[in-house]
């Protein structure tokens, strides 16, 4: 940490805050310069606690941090690229793997449908949502176990893993008992007992990015999770809110590449969520592997027209297919497979 | 709904939006303009339900929601101003209510002497977290239980209610041993189980608006718990994410306003988690009141040097003193007088 | 500047950064930690030029900027609260100043009708628009030369200084002939050989914050004018942009006391632009001299209906009225009074 | 536009709505709801004018405009894709264009430099800076006429055409003798002025969008240019202000297919200036390729840690070569070949 003094600060007030921080148990190191002096502080592990102790004294004008809060989803503490298998298919290192599935599950014959379309055009994992947080209490809520059990039904037929929402604690033992991977929603990336309730499986977790979240807040609420003992960690990047309403969400690829410099966990990136139309959908999910993207989270319906959720967003099979097919190319440009 | 076409769409596809219109049981009004055609749909109560089934047919350029979507929040459903009554004390209506305390009970002797201060100075009822959610999992967490009891202590001994956050469903129960008020806090505000759970108690709700919320957010966050039968609701703006970076939040207090014009329910401010430093609290707690609040939310603390959180944001009893000071002018400039 | 190495920079590669900082004529000051080394740099006068003589160095994570980049406008630099005289009427100091009038000068008995009006409720600048920066090509313009010849009918018959928007250098020396004060626009604010041609001018400066200008960019800009000589700028909140659509922009009043801390200038509220909606101006205005401001700029208009510009946030005067009663009991509650 | 009324609007304030709408000559279509009623306007050709007249009637709630203000930019107005003759190198169409070049001209050498580099590595027309906007008055602000002659000499050396920036109407017609490309930046694209003088030339325009800048702005800010008869514009994302500050601004790749969408006008991208950070160049350079973008302009430059400005964003010419091929693979992924 760096403490700057304000230019008129006295040498008494420089004094009291060295004093300040070696009570502390610090080691202060003050850099007087032409303007004003900064008080550098090292011996901290960590974060330094109480910084209000040193914020309060006269004479500071602000505190500035060095060191980064998180530590183990940092790739200063795992250099090499972390995979996250899920039911036997890998999440980052070489290859790209692509989620896809429907927004909601529906029926029983809606979801087989669209696992084996998504299948064929080649989604290695499936996603359908069976517990559903909408801003409107008077949104479809999800088919809560009814749809795990189509999920898993899914499963049986077409030998793909399969992800779904858990959005509260008491709900997880009844998710674990169908996912191969629980996603945390948007809403509840700052859910701590959730975040910590998942952390304490082993099972693989989809930590979706708030819309508001800073990066580093993302890595941070992954910390909770590796922090219990679960590092089967995937991060996945689905817009942020910004001045801009020609779209739901701005899609935030910059993201990809600063993960990979910041921390060793997989990213992926969901393009349907972040535009909320389906013409978006193939463009921002080529741009999202081009930038690095270990995989995609895509939202198929085979009727979309008639979706209960999300309808505008969703590709048809047919366009899927064709999405997928660029996809491949893109990231063969790259030498980056499609995980098979 | 009004349902726009481009400017190129044909007749025919006009005929097919509006036989569409009529198939999901709704009337459409073709309104044929110089350079496009527009389609109002009646009829329906609520929004509409399926709308891709319409913005995916051709020729069609957007959907407008005209509709709001919460209903029970409203000043049209309910034109007079809410009162919500916390353990006997007024918020809403009149008067200008101050809630004041440490951001976290970190001892009983602590607790008592901030109490004791903030109820000298004017406050009504007294703040204090024993579940703290944390960025970071290293951060201190609360005291959990220990806390609450200590709250209540504080309680015996001033008569002043208390608001206490709680975080999940599970400690929801415990909460309700102790707490007046339950707080729900910013980054729970879309957790929709936790809104209905306190929603099917009887207990006064203050909700915080997430830091990425937008008003409508906001006001269908609160629709979940009026939905469950607890209309006992307090607003609360504490500041928006923003691209400036001077201070932790940029604090809205246009919504306060917008508030009051769109619905009935009490809206209050907290003007020490917005700016993140003490200098700031009183000029923007001010500011609040004279926007129109029904009150405050402040973080007290005796010693905030030593403070295990938000030391930086908090006033000491003097300072406060002398903010409650100010207040009570800028709320009687406008003839509020603050609750006793 | 302090330099932040990466945890797994080696010794060599650290002494090679403090090289380089010697050779760039500064002061190296290692503090090695616990988890990394940070290098502190002293003997800078300024920004460090050439940052990226050290950023791109191996090891290096971070730099971290410590000075501010802006003296002139600073308080450290001036130590009192400037007054800015605008044809005799101070802006800053103890009193709160009014400036009001018409979003644009539409003909002379309109502007005419309201610099009466808003002169007998208490306001004691005119304000009124020439020229007019559209979003759009098609919006009405401004009457140009025309108005400038009407508003100085309105200061002859009123006595009343007048405020209005200088767009561009082309027009400056005519805006020069009619002006007791320049107003620069929001769109306008980083128009750099703008700023620097009215800094050149010793007329009063107007300067508004850009919507998407952090305190920071707003302080440069005012720089920019004080660096050429004229140090007569009052700063002016009038809304940033953020995800928030409920209003047009977001009012920012913490800005105010921030602008207090950081600098001596005068800072006013823009309390019309920021809303677009005239309900909302008298709860702003209230709330901005409460947060401390040093004055309101506000549009008003005898006919907002059929106004050509900004009818729907323009107050009525008798609406105007009703507002500065409100807001000059709440400056009297901090004892500010209106300028007389 | 669509007039929203109260859920309590009387009868008597829908019919006054109906006889203003009819009074200003347009024509109203009521569409009474279960909830309210709204009031479709047709009749209009653009924006309907003095909207207040209807939104002040009593009962209003809301109006909701449905025209989009602009028209000569729109795919709507011209269907086909535009393509932009840069000195003979077209933007837009079939093939991706590279611009590449320094930041700021500093140096002959320098220049040279680069020039012969970015056009050995397939970059087709050169970017430098003679005059640059800097955020603070202290920073290098360029070599001016100097550097245009440098540009012009690199023009003559390579066969490159040049694109500086211009940031005056004064400094035009100097500008216009060297550049076959005018830049008008991000701190101007709401200059009108100046949008309004470089649309009476006919030379080619590159518009930077402003970081706070909807795509609506950013297309009535090219409205502008072409309604002056000047319709060689090419628009650029650069980057958005957001929340996330950890790059210097997000980069927005969702308005590249909604440009397409919306207008028929050309998009490029600049993945320079969005990141502040030369690594993120080539993955951020290959998203904006996959996402559609016809072009890049990208800062290379011969001895970043020298440069005078934003060498820290700056590649050098080995790894601007290295990105070119991998942004060719991309592109030919997607059928399109880099322009030669």
């Amino acid at each position: 940490m760096l403490v700057v003094m304000e230019a008129h600060a006295t040498a008494e007030q420089i004094a009291t805050v060295c004093d300040e921080i070696t009570a502390m148990g610090y080691t202060p190191h003050p850099m007087p310069g032409p303007t004003r002096t900064a008080i550098g502080i090292t011996g901290n592990r960590g974060p330094i606690e109480q910084a209000a102790r040193i914020q309060r004294l006269p004479g500071v004008a602000e505190l500035i941090r060095v060191t980064v809060p998180y530590k183990l989803v940092s790739r200063e503490f795992h250099e090499a690229d972390s995979v996250v298998s899920v039911g036997g298919v890998p999440i980052g290192g070489s290859g790209v793997t692509v989620i896809a599935g429907p927004c909601t599950v529906e029926s029983r014959e809606q979801t087989l449908n669209v696992a084996r379309a998504v299948q064929a055009a080649g989604a290695t994992i499936l996603r359908g949502g069976a517990f559903k947080p909408r801003t409107s209490p008077y949104a479809f809520q999800g088919l809560g176990e009814a749809g795990l059990k189509i999920l898993a039904e899914a499963r049986a037929v077409t030998g793909m893993p399969v992800v779904t929402e858990v959005m509260d604690v008491e709900n997880l033992p009844l998710v674990l008992e169908y996912a191969d991977m629980l996603q945390i929603g948007a809403r509840n990336m700052q859910n701590y007992p959730l975040l910590r309730a998942v952390g304490r499986t082993e099972r693989p977790v989809l930590l979706k990015r708030g819309f508001a979240a800073t990066l580093q807040d993302l890595l941070l609420a992954a910390e909770y999770i590796l922090n219990e003992g679960n590092s089967a960690v995937v991060l996945c990047e689905r817009g942020i809110r910004t001045f801009d309403d020609t779209l739901r969400f701005t899609l935030d690829l910059g993201v990809v590449p600063m993960v990979k410099l910041l921390s060793h966990l997989p990213v992926i990136v969901d393009p349907s969520h972040a535009s909320g139309r389906w013409e978006q959908v193939p463009p921002m999910a080529r741009a999202a592997v081009a930038a690095g993207a270990d995989g995609l989270i895509v939202e198929v319906h085979d009727n979309p027209a008639f979706a209960v959720c999300d309808g505008q967003q969703s590709l048809v099979p047919d366009r899927f297919a064709v999405m997928m097919e660029q996809v491949r190319r893109v990231a063969a440009a790259l030498d980056r497979p499609l995980t098979a």
